[in-house]
Order: structure tokens, then C-alpha cells, then sequence
């Protein structure tokens, strides 16, 4: 078992492969480092420093989340797309990570391989570090688990962690979310990293084609599924620092697992309801196409994102500065639905 | 694929088992929880105040690392022995946050297994719980991804990922360390998690008897190899903080993979080597047995802890005062070398 430590410098791994591994890890994991990580070869963990960068927090809250990529590791595995499966485990962690109003700070890994193959892994590895260069945040460290007794060849399993912070006073959630809201819908790039389970089934009966052509997109069935998972943090991220936008955004929900009405609901106050108008947007075509190799219409939008990858709640007064905010930052942002008095459901209308 | 969030109270889930899982996790994080952390059900993300229960950081630096138990899991997990392996994760993770004179704050874990089994997953995390109970951390969140199409019924793989606090100023490590200064061991539980694969071959070729008993103690083989792994925090928390001990502690090396040569070597000047007498403890017999099943003498030292968990280098001048505290604090140290001018290496004598 090769020990790649938090720093991807094991000084003492004297193998030549693993040598070149940890060279690829290195400068690919640099390409993420602003001058907060202090750079320490060969540290048995990885340093961050707070404050910096012209910040400086009064009473910090750390922010914390484990996330894998499931069942589209194998797809990706399979057709050999990895660098897209590792912007895949970044997002499913940062867009967790900034529901609460956090920015991301620092990103690691957890690799389990049949053995250390270079030209694979290499890709893998950098695509975590475009995916952590397109949120902010430093690729500071992870491991490489070399297990050939237990994972096949070409096997790759993944996990993910990040780290943000925010300050307590500016720290959103549920407890914020008021009657009148306004639900604001992210467009996602398709069915990010939820749901495989069901797709690669549709796949193994044939009932959907990977090389059938999806609609409005030069893409086949097979990439468009292989679509990486959309980063949003930095237009959540402008839009919680605006001055004009500040202060408006109530609360959020990254549309994972369980759809619009299950992370929706996680996002709202428990005397409230949301109400999704599901005729606001067009889902895109790869949607129909899983739909019409026969999953049942309330199903799909149990499993998959339908189109929205994120949402906001917003205070009615600031929903015009929130939705200009998004659009300049290269959003396309659809107002999906409001927030009337309930007891902390979902309705899809 | 079943999404546990961060907080493991995936509210919208609402298959029994999964339930009864989440259930039986809140209960064991509840455990580790102090003041500081933040209680948000449902939750995409845990949250953690970084002040809070007198502390208040001036220019905190964050520590981030990520470590599996490797291939001792499959010994575990053939062995039915997860309770150990959920420490032995825990373990392997702060042990080397501490190393830079951290405190660790919270821990993550990403699970792969086949399919929920509420018996033996619970007593894993059980066991996650107790190793952030002896780290004084808060097990923060986590996720469990259910791949049956990957994993073999019985399969668990685990990733941990551990977070920490240091003032700046109280950073310490390689550069901190001169010419004089003393090497103290702390022993390890036995083989703690690294050289499982040699183990391993050494099981399957019946070299190493898996019911022999081991000289000095009431275990068999097995039982010993599947010890977990000590945890130092507490003794070395004590340790940076006493008014007699605080400064004297110049670097220290968790000892994993690579065993002392390559993990002391870490935690030296470049311009220094250390120079162990191999004479200044008795090895625990578990590596007699396993040296007698046929590894060379040397290979034993590059493969395996050899009884020493843990190292800290000590200015002369306060060893007595941290072998002192070491030894209030329910260890056993002992004095295993020193440090001459050189050029980064450790010699063994």
C-alpha cells in the first residue's frame, strides 16, 4: 500500500512510479494554491492559513462535508472520462459546502485504486484541480489507497471533503426563510452525479441507447450523461457578497439525491411550504430521454435534478439585484416558485 | 445510491432501514458533540464555531488531512471486527494532525459498502465515535455510498478525513529542529495499520499462523494484528500545553508507512539526521512472529512501527519535563535516539 501523503510529497517512497505520481499530484495540486496554504514538503497534514488575502474573521464557523460521486464513477470509469469525475467529487462537496453561506477553503481526497496507473490517475487528479480552481478553494492534500486484493484493474473509488468558513452573524439556513420568498432555480448541466443507479440499469436493459442522439445538443446519450456536475460557487458567492444583493439570500439547496422536493425541503423553515412551478423551466432533453425509456413522471422528480442543480430563496425585495447579480456572473437563473405557510414541504405544481 | 448528508439526518429518506441507520449515527455523533458544534438537521453541510469554550484564536492556521485504514480493513472486515477498524480510521487521521502541534476539531468519514447492513455498520461507526471520543474531536458528518454493483456483500472500504487548529506562531515542524536534541518514542498498540499487505501474503502462505499464540499475552495472532491503533492526542495535547513542557517540543512524526526511517526523516532538518538506537526498547513480540515468518531484519524496520506509534523530538534541556507528562497522561515513553548535524537522514544502530 502506497502512503501518498497530505501533501503529495512522500519524500521517502523510493518506487519510480510513485515518484512521478506524486510529481503529477504536486503540480497539478499548485495550480490551486493562493498564498494562504503555507507549503510544507513532506508535512504528515496540510496548512491553511485563516486570515489572509485581506480577510479577517471575527467569529469564524467552520463548514465541513463528505460527498462521493456513487454509482457514475462506474460510467465514468468505464468510457474512461475521469478528468470530468474529478470535477464531478469536487462540486458534490462545494455546492454542498455553500448552502450555509461558506466559502470554500480547502479541498482532499480519498482514492482507492487497483494500482497507481499514471495515465489515468493524472487525469483524475486534474480535474479535482480545475474543479478546485473554478471554486476557490486549495486541492491541500488527499490519499491514494493502492488496494489490488480488493478492487479490480481499472477501479477507481472516490471520496471527497471540503472545508469553508463563515462568519456566525452571516451563516444562512432554514431559520431565515419567510412566507413570500422567492424560489431562483440554477440551471444544471444535465444529471450531475445523482441517480446513476437507475440510469446504468435503463443502460444494462438496452431501454436507453448511449449512443442515441439527445435533442438541441450535438451530444450523445452516453456524453451528455458523462456531463461534469456544474460548480456554482462563484456566482453564489458574488451574490452573497454584493452590496446590493446582501443579506437577501435566505437560504439554498444543491439539488442532489431526492430532487427538488426533497433538498428543497431541507432548505425551508418547517412552517413553511414551497411551492415549484415546474412549468417555469424546460428540463433539458436527456430528462425525456431517461423519462421515455420508462420511468414514471413523478419519479423522475424523485431522482434526478430536472434541470435545476440549484436553488436560492430569496426576500422579494431582493430578487431583481439577486437575479442581475447571477446573470452577471454567466447564470442563467429561472424564478421556479414561492414560499407559502405550510409545514416544510414540497409541492410540484 | 443512498445520500447521508452531512449532518446524517437525511430527513427525506424514507425507507425504514435508512431510517433506523440515520437513527443509530445521530446517536453515536451525539457522543462526540461538544458546545461548539453548531446542531442544524438537515443540513447540507456541519457546521463548527472555531472560538468558543475559552478558546480564541489570534491567526489561526487550519490543518487538513486524509487517510484510510488500507488493507487492515480486509483483514477486519473478514475478521467481523469493524468497532476496531472505525477506531483505527479515526486514528490514523489525527495522529497525523497532531504532528504539526494541531488540535484537531472535527472528523469526516466516506463509507463504500455494498448495502446498509445496520448490524455491522453501526458498530463501525460506534467505533468512529469512540476514536473521536479519545481525539476530543466531533465526528461532523459523513457519507455512506451503497454500491452493490461494485462491492462484494460483505465489503467495506473507509476514507477519513480529519480537521484541526493551530496559532501560527505555535506551528511546529522540521525547521524547528537541532542539533542535540532527543527522540522520544511513545509505544505503539502493536502493528497500528500499515504493512497489512506483507501481513496478508504472510496469512495466505500459512507462514504466519493466524492461532499462535503471541509470547507475553493472552492473544493469538490474529487478535494482536487487529489491535487498533493507539491514539495520541491527549498525552501530546498535554504535553504543547504545559507551562513546564511548551516549547520544548520542536517536531514529531507519526510512525505509518515507511516505519521509523522514512516518518522520523520527515520531521527533520535537512541539515540533521537522527540516529536511533534500536537497543532502547524491546519490540512487542507480534513482530518476532511476523519477522520469524520469513522478513528480513531490516525490511522489518522500512515495513513496521517496531513498538514506536509515535515520535517527538525534544530540546535537551525539557525531555525530563515531557517525559514527565507523557507519563501523568498514561503513557509509557521512552528515550529511542538523538539528533547530530547531517543531511536529513535517519540512521538506525
Amino acid at each position: 500500500m502506497a502512503k501518498r501523503t497530505i501533501s503529495y510529497r512522500d519524500a521517502g517512497v523510493d518506487i519510480d512510479g510513485n515518484t512521478r505520481w506524486v510529481k503529477r499530484i504536486q503540480s497539478a495540486m499548485g495550480t490551486t494554491h493562493g498564498p494562504r496554504v503555507i507549503n510544507r514538503p513532506g508535512a504528515f497534514a496540510g496548512l491553511f492559513q485563516l486570515n489572509g488575502r485581506g480577510r479577517r474573521y471575527r467569529d469564524p464557523v467552520l463548514v465541513g462535508c463528505a460527498d462521493g460521486v456513487g454509482s457514475k464513477t462506474l460510467l465514468g470509469v468505464q468510457q474512461n472520462r475521469l478528468y470530468g469525475l474529478g470535477i464531478d467529487l469536487v462540486a458534490m462537496n462545494v455546492n454542498d459546502l455553500i448552502t450555509c453561506g461558506a466559502e470554500p477553503l480547502f479541498f482532499l481526497d480519498y482514492l482507492a485504486v487497483h494500482s497507481i496507473r499514471l495515465d489515468r490517475l493524472g487525469v483524475l487528479i486534474e480535474g479535482m484541480a480545475d474543479g478546485c480552481r473554478q471554486a476557490g478553494c486549495a486541492l491541500l492534500g488527499g490519499e491514494t489507497a493502492e488496494m489490488p486484493d480488493l478492487y479490480e484493474r481499472d477501479h477507481v473509488d472516490l471520496g471527497g471533503f471540503a472545508v469553508g468558513v463563515v462568519e456566525k452573524g452571516a451563516a444562512i439556513g432554514p431559520d431565515d426563510v419567510r412566507t413570500g420568498d422567492v424560489l431562483v432555480g440554477l440551471p444544471s448541466s444535465g444529471v450531475h452525479a445523482n441517480g446513476y443507479s437507475l440510469i446504468r440499469k435503463l443502460l444494462k436493459t438496452r431501454r436507453l441507447r448511449p449512443n442515441a442522439r439527445i435533442a438541441d445538443t450535438d451530444q450523445t446519450a452516453m456524453e451528455t450523461l458523462l456531463e461534469p456536475t456544474r460548480i456554482y460557487v462563484g456566482p453564489v458567492m458574488a451574490a452573497l457578497r454584493g452590496s446590493r444583493t446582501a443579506g437577501a439570500i435566505r437560504s439554498m439547496a444543491h439539488i442532489t439525491g431526492g430532487g427538488l422536493p426533497e433538498n428543497v425541503g431541507r432548505a425551508l423553515h418547517r412552517k413553511c411550504d414551497a411551492v415549484i412551478d415546474t412549468g417555469s423551466w424546460s428540463p433539458p432533453a436527456i430528462f425525456s430521454a431517461i423519462e421515455s425509456a420508462g420511468v414514471d413522471g413523478n419519479e423522475m422528480f424523485r431522482v434526478f435534478n430536472m434541470g435545476i442543480g440549484f436553488v436560492l430563496i430569496v426576500a422579494p425585495t431582493g430578487v431583481d439585484s439577486v437575479l442581475r447579480s447571477l446573470r452577471r456572473n454567466g447564470q442563467k437563473p429561472v424564478v421556479i416558485g414561492h414560499v407559502q405557510p405550510g409545514r416544510g414541504r414540497v409541492q410540484l405544481r
